[in-house]
């Protein structure tokens, strides 16, 4: 099914339209990201607004399981929530850094784990409109702490395992609400339903 | 397990402090959100620094199931990203809004689809490092195409109807990548687990 609206200067077909970008201008330059104002016209109506955006490089968050099948978290405080908050480690990566690289780097130096073996779980949009980054997400397995923390300037984190089923539960309770680290645990439940499946068989 | 990494200033257990505030100064005022910058303090180490956060009202997403058990989706263009992105309804809640009624509104105005029943699937923090607020997710029952749109100023929306599955599909492959509206099938899932298992007894 397919609905025009009532707009008679939409596409014919019903579909939106991208618009196009007339200008860019820099208001805040920030450590994690630019804070721009976009121009932007519509191709058939002609209506141009100002949208805001956030240019960010891209993050990477990682899935840390140990041999026995525990979750490597990390709690640390948050200055948008002004709180603490329970997540997977992860941070922004460097320019021409690889996904898995930068996964790695971060676990390791904001855990002291390393993995065995580890692969690119997916990707996603943090938010299409307001960010124009990716979040990538390295799952890490049969990692132990035998690396060496590095933490940046004001990081401060209480690292904790936690078993594969309770991080799924604390989830579903809401005890673990960072947007970006539910999407990991939404990634990884195929393959954790596979691993379950082998185990029991 | 629980490590409290090199520096002696942390809190002796190994937990990470929340900060103080110092001040907050408004960079920028835009329709979705302020921009701002906080002055913040270590309770312990005394070191200050300014964060940059997006203070923003409350989101809603909306996750509408037909009669047939296909999920109401729209596709927009998204001025983060430069593209156009499959998605669920969804907005800003209006100030002292309940999540349902805005849910159900944000519905209404994108898709002209109404429920026979609905309730909230839990909520979470699009991104407690720079946002300072919650995104809430309204699982909508039995949607009929009943109502009104009422699209806002900029607004073009494409909308289509997936099987469930297939939305499933589609988020593993990539195909949905929006951070929130993911989460939003991630809190869903055991309730869908259970309507098929009770389908199929």
């Amino acid at each position: 099914m397919s609905r025009s609206g009532s707009d008679a200067s939409n596409d014919p077909a019903g579909r939106p339209l991208p618009w196009e970008r007339l200008s860019e201008e820099l208001i805040t330059h920030c450590p994690v990201f630019d804070f721009v104002s976009r121009r932007m016209r519509h191709p058939r109506r002609g209506t141009e607004a100002d949208f805001y955006v956030l240019k960010s490089r891209n993050w990477v968050n990682v899935l840390p399981i140990t041999p026995e099948g525990e979750v490597v978290m990390v709690r640390q405080y948050r200055f948008g929530i002004e709180a603490l908050s329970w997540e997977i480690p992860g941070g922004v990566m460097d320019a021409g850094e690889e996904p898995v690289a930068a996964g790695l780097r971060e676990l390791e130096e904001e855990t002291g784990f390393v993995p065995r073996s580890s692969r690119l779980l997916g990707s996603i949009s943090p938010n299409p409109a307001i960010l124009d980054n990716r979040c990538y997400f390295v799952l890490a397995d049969h990692v132990t702490p035998t690396g060496s923390l590095a933490w940046d300037e004001h990081e401060e984190l209480e690292t904790r395992l936690f078993a594969m089923d309770d991080v799924y539960a604390m989830a579903q309770r809401g005890e673990i609400a960072h947007s970006l680290v539910l999407n990991a645990l939404f990634l990884f439940y195929p393959e954790w339903q596979r691993r379950q499946a082998r185990r029991r068989s």
